[in-house]
């Protein structure tokens, strides 16, 4: 089977691993932590010790990472992966990054021969162990083609969005959606509080109201609950919508509302609520107690 | 059966009547400008002069107008219905009003010895047609318990949210939530079209995906195809977001998304659009032909 | 001479008595907590325990309260102020209040044949005790030549800006720009200390540069220091804000940094700053230790 | 006498080259567009096509431009500064510029053995051609105290802030308070006009008051006559605040009154105001015209 490699095994790369395993490629992994690997390895993957040797074999490299440091730090660093590709791979970017980095890797990519996607992911942990996920495809379409089976093992929705970087862009515009309506949720959610009503019908009339999107549905209880357990980090919500900024930024597009709710998800961060689920953002909205 | 009175028959007010009189009421209509009511009167609604006029002979008044001032004008101004009350009549303030005013008009009515409820709707114009508005209610239990029938009439979720404004206060969270996240669809909108993004798959993939709320689905694709006729005009979205930041500053809470937004829809009443759908606030995001 | 009566012996009420008794004027004082009063008491002050005493026998009635609920409370509560005047009296509100407030009681008071001005100050406690305030002056010209020799008692710059209403107006003006000067200067020093700048220097650079305004040079020391003694309560600012932002609905006008600023400040008291220096704000920037 | 190039020659950068030759350096200078650099030929400089020719025969050498885009071009674009500098070259960089180029910057200077200080300027035109800017200065205290006889040349205060990037830091805190003083200026003198006072009146009492900095006095005329002359175009100060987000971002530090700001002035922009003076953000406020 095609050999593919995984760099990045956090809680959404562990799953795709697993997918990828599944569906029959024959798979490298490396992570920055070994010991995420082991499970994988008794699954049948192959770990490495650098994005390097996860690379050098593989038709297909995949990265999945925090942030553009990271992604930078797994393709550009000492052993990074594009040291070590073959001149015919396919580079699959899945991490969530700026368009700005993505576009340089696109470039970096080409000068050494290889083919490149920027392909983000939606869906959260358990959407990623099921192999549901959604791909967010930028890149050229036989790039594309040639990847929809190794996307396909991981995920269902596979959308081509247009050339390198509509992946990139596509994923942050749906994550400051997120990040502002879940802003406004924490909210409209410490009013009802403050005003004396009833948390659990506050939850289900928004919910099933009309901005009872999935996400408000998936968050509201738990804010009610002030159930911080981290499915998405606040942190990284607040690298997306400066991601998303810096992206506006380039296009000359206002985003007045995304820039209130970065200065919050920022004290957030501040409050020391960087790794809770960025629901935590309610939190900042509260008195604090002397 | 019953005489209801209705006051106010805006598009909303309209529908509302209309269901009243199939349910079977005796309804007597009140509307500023006489020409509305002309459809109702061929339907069988005794059309009147005054607010006063309207709740002389009526066991329930309904008020369904624009704003604080409007709802004033019908009750309290020159012949205004609460001139004209029995003393065991139940009022009912369906309009989306500041909580202020709410409890100002609720002791007022106590004063005449009348039942006071504020129970604003959910929903747009065709449900109102339809009678499956929601309802979202604030007051003595006993004067819901009164009220149901009537309510039932017009609507189909029916909530007791607690005391006199609890009704209110829900209503305006649930606007604040829509107003900011209309807005922040608009910026994201804006933000992938200046990129070259295909509109059509974003709408798609922002109503299918995790901010897909009711509302985002209703309005995306009108943002992308421009057309702002007017389900609910973005002048009334704005009082809104007023009447929610006054409500959060008596209980001190922080509302920073929705400031900022509410800011955006000044600066889109200011461009004269302020008649045209909420969804008109992506136009102020655009940059302006010279 | 002419009696004069002052309602409200607060930091700045106390400065204005005794440049009034310094001036010869008959000065009847009330305080809602009489001990303010003793030290006035000694200099030659009555001191009476309503204002509605205070208001008996006076000429010109004074009122320096903190907003419009104590001022609300000083002409209108039981024993208030507006019961006891006479007919020609002239009624001065030199506190920082709403302009829909201040335009009802102005009102109210003509309703009672007394002559009205709004005549907020600007300066702090050490131009008060001085007699150095200004005033900024609304109501009509006959009114504010009445009122000239009284104001010239405790104040340097008498500025009459048109007609009731036009002083509290440009007394919010001038706040709401020192409530967000001095919220950017927060974060420009918070920064700039994070960026490892040294503080003295940024003081004076900011305060000898194109931002050093009064306020700045007031300000910045005592920001770098984190003193906040308080010469103006945070409280006080977020109150003027929300006037502000009021005032700003009633006339379309958008305000967005003031908006931004006056959750800030919110936050602020929701951490319990609201009644140390407004500069405390500074103090919401910052990471919080764990 | 030491012969020093100069590379841009705006507004800025053609006062500082007439003072260079004044104070009797051998003065070589580029311009992108050659026309600007005729009446620098007259007065002595010598004119070259290239950064790189200018960078070849000087002991120091100037860069004041607009931005990054611009300071990566003459430093490394074809035929830039840095492919002709002599090994024992001082480069200072006097545009505003972000901290993360200023730092790539400087290390790439260290790279060919040459000196290098971030030094932006305080001040305007007739400040430039007078001589007299301000230097906020970031390097070694060597290179500084190198630096020190070109930089007073061309000004009178020279701040010598700390390391590389400490200077380009120090202009962005100053900017970034520049930027939201004029929007709150502009939100509060349109709130004036509005409730109706005299605007000449509120000019002076702004300018006299708390809030009354340079800038403030400098501005508030203007807006009041709608003057927007460029004197710093409206695109560099939404630039400047768009490099202080980034600054704030890489220190997590919040800076929501500049965040809110800044989408004002990209509002501005799209309304074609970008190339008038910054003050022209008071036209975003204004009602627009059917």
């Amino acid at each position: 089977m095609q050999p593919v490699a995984l760099l990045g095994l956090g809680i959404m790369g562990s799953g795709m691993a697993h997918n990828l395993l599944k569906a029959g490629f024959s798979l490298t992994v490396y992570n920055r932590s070994r010991e995420k690997a082991a499970a994988l390895e008794s699954a049948g993957a192959q770990v490495v010790d650098t994005p390097k040797a996860a690379a050098e074999s593989a038709d297909v490299i995949i990265g999945m990472v925090a942030n553009d440091e990271a992604s930078r730090a797994i393709w550009l660093g000492d052993d990074g992966a594009l040291s070590g590709v073959r001149s015919d791979a396919l580079l699959i970017e899945c991490s969530t990054l700026s368009t700005g980095w993505v576009r340089e890797l696109a470039e970096l990519a080409q000068g050494r021969g290889c083919a490149f996607l920027d392909a983000p992911v939606t869906g959260s942990k358990p959407v990623a162990e099921s192999g549901q996920l959604g791909f967010l495809v930028g890149g050229d379409p036989a790039a594309f083609e040639r990847a929809r089976p190794v996307l396909a093992a991981m995920g269902e929705k596979i959308n081509h969005l247009g050339p390198v970087g509509s992946g990139a862009t596509m994923k942050l515009i749906n994550n400051l959606m997120g990040g502002v309506q879940l802003a406004v949720l924490a909210e409209g959610m410490r009013l009802a509080e403050q005003a004396g009503l009833d948390m659990q019908q506050v939850v289900d009339l928004l919910s099933n109201g009309a901005p009872g999107s999935p996400l408000v549905k998936g968050k509201a209880s738990r804010i009610a609950a002030r159930d911080y357990e981290t499915h998405f980090a606040l942190r990284w919500m607040h690298k997306d919508l400066s991601y998303a900024l810096d992206e506006a930024t380039r296009h000359n597009v206002p985003l007045p509302t995304v820039a209130a709710a970065r200065e919050i998800y920022r004290l957030a961060i501040g409050q020391g609520l960087g790794d809770q689920d960025f629901a935590a953002i309610a939190e900042v909205l509260r008195p604090k107690e002397d």
